[in-house]
């Protein structure tokens, strides 16, 4: 594994990924300084109390200036501003990169703002929790998890290295991806689990025939897994959903078709259709856990008192 | 809270949730004697090398003759068979109850064979985890959890006590309900939850412009947490939904109308209301932590290395 080093790492938004790459990448030695901005003053004020970094500023064109690799960790839908408040900052030869859950728009709306001389290489790590905000991040989120890379076209080999290097010296495995695949695979994998665990809260929120109080005594029948996930940044995942549409509508609409027959097997009785539908579930799971993206204990290892 | 002992519990069906009862009776002294019986000899064998009762037998009506607490904690779908043979052997003045995720058809198939003077008591624990079989029980998993109870109408008030003291004594809460209540109850908190995650592992499993392989590998960012309950056991669900079909249908017809609102507010591009939908449910998440059915800890406690 290279190992690599970058003079002045700028992280543009320091919530749950901005803050836990601060962390890791001081833990690790990837930086030797650290230059935070985001919008807020508050939010800064945290970082600046977490120790976070070295240079903490409102102004992102003055954390990027001199950074050698810049980390767009804002939500998705701040991003063109962002990039047009930078790029006159960014220096030739630096790397620019983001964390964002969708890769396509990125690519479309920051791509033009780019200088020559940028590498610019949108990124994704494929980690995280239900939590946000600076306090939210800890030095070990990366570690075991993958990190989509998607290098532009005109992007120097040796700079997608570099980049690599730093996620694996988080603990990441590198993936190199087309931007547009990346996102028919977060689809399915993050954006629909996330928009079905919302609709059914949402649902059991809404029933008469149901309390409110009964959905959370009886939680522990299934329901409250979805909620985890349903708990995560609204604005982020707003931003998801406004910028991964096509692949996020077909994917709902295979989804959907499933669904439909599965409807139909309840309400036909149609045991051995049921059935077998339910076994051949079983097998993805205990691969996940064999490529150790999940822990093997049962109930996610959730204590019992 | 009463203390109970019970002379002889039987257990029916020694899986999951009966060697999980098993083991808690004993440690919490709630019988001074357990007979055990199950359909096959080689999960007979287990149960008793897993030292988990004093009688083995493959002969339910056996199993409970002389016992005043018969629990079956066998999948629904084998329960009017177990009814027709242990029926002649329940003695008067015995608690028959059970642990199936649906009551308004235990009542109609297991009602009519129970002889007069013994209290039928449905019962559902609304505990487990995705691993089934004689060795997944433990004895905490009741702790901290509910079990709710729908004893039938002709019940004497102090047999729903006892058996609310032999749950209460295994560390659950007690809730009386009306069997179709229940139902629908469970429909929202767990049979739809669990119908959802078998469909999205499904789709998942068939795509072909998304390799299963990917499909693991960056299933962290939300799918992983889905196969977790469609990991659990085919026939029991298999069971669950072919006897709670109305209230199923019921509650996925409301899901269906939900997610068309979301599918329609993605369509259109519609930021505010996919913000507004995803800010109302975190408010039910952490409900469920304060009420203690969950654990507050991020990403469910998953280690993270
Ligand atoms: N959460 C996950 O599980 C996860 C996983 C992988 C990737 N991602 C991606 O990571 C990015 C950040 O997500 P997160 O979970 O870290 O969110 P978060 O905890 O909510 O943090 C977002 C950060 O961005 C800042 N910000 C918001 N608008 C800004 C703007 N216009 N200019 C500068 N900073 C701004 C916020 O600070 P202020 O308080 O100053 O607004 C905050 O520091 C998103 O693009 C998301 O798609 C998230
Ligand atoms: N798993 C959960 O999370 C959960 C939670 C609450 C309630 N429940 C309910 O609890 C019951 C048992 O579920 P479980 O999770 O314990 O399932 P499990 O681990 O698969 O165990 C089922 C047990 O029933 C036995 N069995 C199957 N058919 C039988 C028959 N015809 N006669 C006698 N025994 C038979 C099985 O033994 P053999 O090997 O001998 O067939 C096994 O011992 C179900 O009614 C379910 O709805 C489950």
């Amino acid at each position: 594994m290279m190992s690599v080093k970058f003079r002045k790492l700028a992280l543009i938004g320091i919530g749950l990924i901005g803050s836990s790459i601060a962390l890791a990448a001081r833990r690790q030695g990837l930086a030797e300084m650290i230059a935070i901005s985001t919008r807020k003053s508050e939010t800064l004020e945290e970082a600046r109390a977490l120790n976070l970094g070295d240079i903490y500023t409102l102004d992102a064109a003055e954390a990027v200036r001199g950074a050698d690799l810049v980390i767009l960790c804002a939500p998705v839908g701040a991003y063109e501003a962002i990039a047009k408040a930078i790029a006159p900052a960014l220096e030739p030869g630096a790397i620019l990169s983001d964390v964002g859950s969708v890769k396509a728009h990125v690519v479309k709306v920051v791509g033009p703002h780019v200088p020559a001389g940028v590498s610019f290489i949108p990124g994704h790590p494929i980690a995280g929790t239900e939590h946000s905000g600076p306090s939210a991040g800890f030095a070990e989120l990366f570690a075991g998890r993958w990190c989509i890379l998607t290098p532009q076209p005109d992007v120097p080999q040796a700079q997608t290295e570099k980049l690599a290097a730093f996620w694996e010296g988080m603990g990441s495995d590198v993936e190199i991806m087309e931007a547009g695949h990346h996102d028919m695979v977060l689809a399915i994998t993050s954006h629909i689990p996330h928009l079905i665990a919302y609709n059914i809260v949402g649902t059991a929120d809404d029933l008469e025939t149901v309390t409110k109080s009964e959905v959370i005594k009886f939680s522990a029948g299934g329901f409250r897994d979805f909620t985890r996930i349903a708990a995560s940044d609204p604005v982020m995942w707003r931003d998801v959903f406004l910028t991964n549409r096509e692949a996020v509508l077909e994917m709902l609409g295979r989804f959907l078709e499933d669904l439909s027959v599965l409807q139909r097997a309840v309400d036909s009785g149609d045991g051995p259709a049921l059935e077998s539908i339910f076994t051949r579930t079983r097998a993805i799971r205990r691969s996940i856990i064999s490529a150790g993206q999940e822990t093997a204990a049962p109930d996610f290892g959730r204590p019992h008192e």
